[in-house]
């Protein structure tokens, strides 16, 4: 994902974009990769863009697609794939339709894509997703981002991922031991530790996940019996 | 702004370390230009810091520095930086007070550093914040970075950024040329433009900001007259 806008960065706005995208793609068993939180600048989306598109299966952009001088995201994404801008004659269309009276420039604005660039429609939102390629091009208003990827989430849906937790009160110093034995048996186990201040309940959280159920299961069985006695609070 | 942690790529934890530096640094008129969430494997830590290293003049990273199998970020920026990891004779021996009995395998880990690296020692603080050149190695655990980044902030304080703030009860595309005209006129204006959905008082907020106070009271005092007539709701 590339969080595109100077807002972000300069503290004014706090990004619930890249959470709710990273929680929706969990749960569609896809492994957010990298997010990417750049300035509204032309070379730089263009740079960044490129690169994730060449490294990754799917990209999301937010930001930078309204019609005034800082959105120059359209613009930028067009640089990076080597394409020109283009007014698309549907959105044109759309826009017309909507807006009452002369479209002015920065009404047309909206409705430049790509050169290439595919349309995703969706009955319940005015204005379709633009993808390029695996680019898939999101606003930056959250509410508004929420509903276009609502609208699409099935073209990403992927085999789940299988989660175990195990809570435990005692640090992540007196357990290191467990978990490098556990990851040492179980290579292909995603084994986070998560060590939480000030909680009465516990003092790290182990996260174990797999797309492979048993795998998971049987992981989940070898660490509870390789951590020291006492030391579990719960599991989920 | 490099955040180290698998994590917050998976959604399991939403990141609150990059907002918090965002505001920090810019109350302290410091720009942060670029954060990227990366996952904790050793080659991109240490691809992604030295690139930071090379490209701005502070580098911050957040996460993967405890005890734990996951946690390898020295080790990256060792890698990246081109140097080994050694046992710094200053953290073991800190350990060793306040740790009671031997010191395992887990424990002596919280003592590596790239070799080369400094300490910056803090009173309030159990642990010294630890830099490699022109980054700063931070926790992931978000209390710890707070007061972290406080004890260190003297060190990135510059000239403050000026700020005015202007509420439009027109949407984007009706403001859109009076911005353009401002930006063509103060091509050194910071001049943002958020729309806001279903505020009741303000469509648009648009943020003018310059580190010098006259210029920015200048573009500040310009915009207004270009404005359409009655669109402003009010002005900070």
């Amino acid at each position: 994902m590339v969080v595109i806008g100077n807002e972000i960065l300069s503290g004014k706005v706090a990004d619930t974009n890249s959470p709710f995208l990273a929680t929706e793609l969990r749960k569609l068993g896809v492994a957010l990769r990298r997010v990417e939180t750049i300035p509204d600048e032309l070379d730089d989306i263009g740079r960044t863009v490129r690169r994730f598109h060449e490294r990754f299966d799917h990209v999301f952009t937010s930001g930078g697609v309204g019609p005034t001088h800082d959105d120059v995201t359209i613009e930028g994404i067009a640089l990076g794939m080597g394409r020109k801008v283009i007014r698309h004659p549907e959105l044109e269309a759309g826009l017309r339709a909507f807006v009452q009276g002369e479209l002015n420039a920065a009404h047309l604005k909206m409705a430049e894509v790509p050169e290439g660039a595919e349309l995703l429609p969706d009955e319940s939102l005015r204005f379709p997703t633009i993808r390029v390629e695996n680019i898939y091009i999101l606003p930056g208003i959250p509410e508004i981002l929420r509903r276009k990827f609502a609208a699409m989430r099935s073209l990403f849906a992927s085999a789940p991922y299988h989660l175990r937790v195990i809570y435990t009160s005692y640090s992540e110093s007196m357990i290191a031991d467990s978990l490098n034995q556990t990851v040492s048996e179980f290579p292909d186990l995603l084994l986070g530790s998560y060590p939480k201040m000030g909680d009465p309940e516990y003092m790290v959280k182990l996260t174990m996940e797999s797309k492979d159920d048993g795998y998971v299961q049987r992981a989940f069985d070898r660490l509870l019996f390789l951590l020291p006695a006492g030391s579990v609070v719960r599991t989920e």
